[in-house]
Parts: C-alpha cells; structure tokens; sequence
C-alpha cells in the first residue's frame, strides 16, 4: 500500500515489546532481531521497551518481522505495542524518513505461516470525528477478511500473521489521513501459539 | 485516593495481559489470578487479553495484583495494558458500579516488594487541550518520586510496583477529570525481573 510518508515530513513511531513465554526469551528475542533488517529505521531499546521510528512501511515492516521471526519457533510469543504518528514536537529519527520505500523485510516474513490473533484499537486525538473514524477502520478490516468482532475497547483480528499486520497498517495509516496534520495512536496486542483455546 | 466512580456512572475498564517469561507462564498466571480477588469487578478473558471493568479503584486494584502475584516468584513478567473511561455507549458491567470503595488486594500487594519499570502514555480523546492534560500528569508523577524520564511517546515510571501502580491510577483519574464527560485511555508497559542491565 501507498504509505504516509513524503520527503521529511510524518514520521511514524511505534514504542512495543515482544514476549515470549519461555525460559530462553532473551535468545528468542535476540534470534528474532538478528533476522530483521533494522537497517532503513531509528532504534531505541531499554529494558522495558523497543522504539522503532522511520517511514511507516518500514516501521511496519520491522515489527512484522521481529513479532514472525520470534513466533516462527512455535513458542507463545505476543507482539504489544502502540504506533503513533503527529505527535507534536518529535523530530529525533528524521534522518530516516529519506529512505526509499522498499521493504527489506517483507519477503522473509511472507515465507513464514505464523497464525496470530489481534485486538486493536485507534485513538485519532484532538479529532471531534474520532468515533466515525474508528468506525470507518473496523469496516476497513472488515472487508480485509481479517476482522472477527468488536470486543470492549478493542477490535479483534484474527488470520495469517501478514494479513493481521496488513490490516494493522491499513488501518493506522488510513486514520491518519483522516485529517490535516493529524495525532493518532493505535495499540496492537498480536499473539501466536497461545496454549488456550480460542474463543473467536 | 478518591475515585472516581458515583452511583452508576464513570465505568473503568482495562484491557491488558501479564505475560511471564517462563516455560511455566500457564501455571504463574492462574496462580496469580488464584491470589486476586476480582469479585468487585466484572472479568472476561479470551485468548489473547483481558478485559476488567468497574469502579476506578477496584480496576486499579486487580490489575496491580495480578502483576505483583505473578512478579513475586523472580521470574520476568510484565504487564501491558490499556485503561479506558468514557468510551461512549459502554454500559456492560454497570451493576459493578454499586460495589463500595474498600480495596480487596491492597493488603496483599502491599506484602510484596516487586522493582518495576514502567513506561506509560496518556490519550484524552477529543480534547482540544489534550497535550496540556499529558504534561500535568507528567508532572504529577514528578511529585510522587516514580517519574524517571520521557521517552519517545511516552514516560517512564521506575520503583516499587505499589508506587508505580498509584501513580498510573492517579494520573489517569486526574486527566478524566480534566473535562466533563472525558473518554481517556492510558497505555501501560510494567516490567519487573527484566535480566536487561537497566537503561534509566
Ligand atoms: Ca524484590
């Protein structure tokens, strides 16, 4: 899809951990990122969370890849993390938005059958509009094939590991053309191999 | 605290998953949901979340225990979730709202001493002063001696998990009282155990 980003402006953030559910998280995790071009983003790790920031195909990009290449062991593993873009005053990371709009990671993740199941949820702030937008975008998922119900505050997704995350972009980066300048965030919860039975 | 639940109105609700690091993350999670008394507050949980609602406090007070449970053991667990009031046309679980304000895990999170780092974020909806409302909350956490520093879209919260907890819940009832009728959501990563060397 057509992404947010032109020349310098727009730069998309997306704060978010990985997690999986083992004893050997930290090699997972580490596998995980050693299997991901990070190459075309800004990135920041702490030990609470990772900053990833840069034009949105590739911010969506990396964190596609890092959440399958974590979850591609068969271990549960859950993608949390809050996308954000138009938040006034942020700047850090622009260098990154000249980078040209091809996916270093899209084809690795495609070779990978990681089936996830997600709730989602857009907060388009300082927007009077901001409910019919996020009902514009559960329709969206809708028609992506991807979209199982609405649940309290949060809008379930479930399929194919790249479909989920396509919905994911489409959905962020349609909110955020909604209006001029626009502040939205979107959380995402993605999780696979959960033991538990699902309950759709 | 006061709180911010009247009568029948105000419902609280958060949306969030702990998620232990360990092989045994299935038997660390019903063992803490074993040593929280949820019975002031409404529950579901599918496979990939779970959703509280009720009075502030008691939202509040679960979504602590649940986290300072399944943290005591050592092992690296973190919580991750969203807190939401206000969301328009939300009325399940309302006859929760009548529950009194006496917290039934307080006593129980107290007697643990869990070191948790936090990063957290703050969204009031449709709000024209909303970056004002952030940065008051910001400088709240400041007073309570958990604030450590901002980070990309949000602020990190470092100390006992009790501390931690109380300034996520007076930040989000302060900025829900920042307008009539607020809907506020908040985010909240809180990590406790992480083997990372810490990044403050
Ligand atoms: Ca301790």
């Amino acid at each position: 899809m057509q992404g947010l980003s032109c020349g310098t402006s727009n730069i998309v953030g997306v704060r978010f951990a990985v997690y999986p559910m083992a004893d050997n998280f930290v090699e997972i995790i580490k596998g995980a990122l050693k299997d991901t071009d990070t190459s075309k983003v800004w990135m920041e790790t702490d030990d609470v969370t990772t900053c990833v920031r840069g034009r949105s195909e590739h911010v969506f990009d990396v964190a596609k890849a890092v959440f399958v290449q974590a979850a591609k062991s068969g271990t549960h593993v859950v993608f949390n993390g809050t996308f954000s873009i138009g938040c006034p005053g942020d700047s850090e990371g622009d260098t990154y938005m000249s980078e040209n709009d091809v996916r270093l990671n899209e084809e690795a993740s495609r070779k990978e059958a990681v089936e996830a199941a997600s709730h989602f949820a857009l907060y388009p702030l300082n927007n009077p509009d901001y409910m019919q937008v996020i009902a514009d975008q559960a329709a969206l998922a809708e028609e992506h094939g991807t979209f199982t119900k609405g649940v309290h505050y949060a809008s379930r997704l479930d399929g194919d590991a790249n479909d989920v995350f396509r919905t994911l972009e489409e959905a962020f980066v349609r909110a955020s053309k909604s209006k001029e300048r626009a502040h939205v965030t979107m959380t995402a919860a993605v999780s696979a191999n959960s033991p538990s039975t699902k309950n759709k």
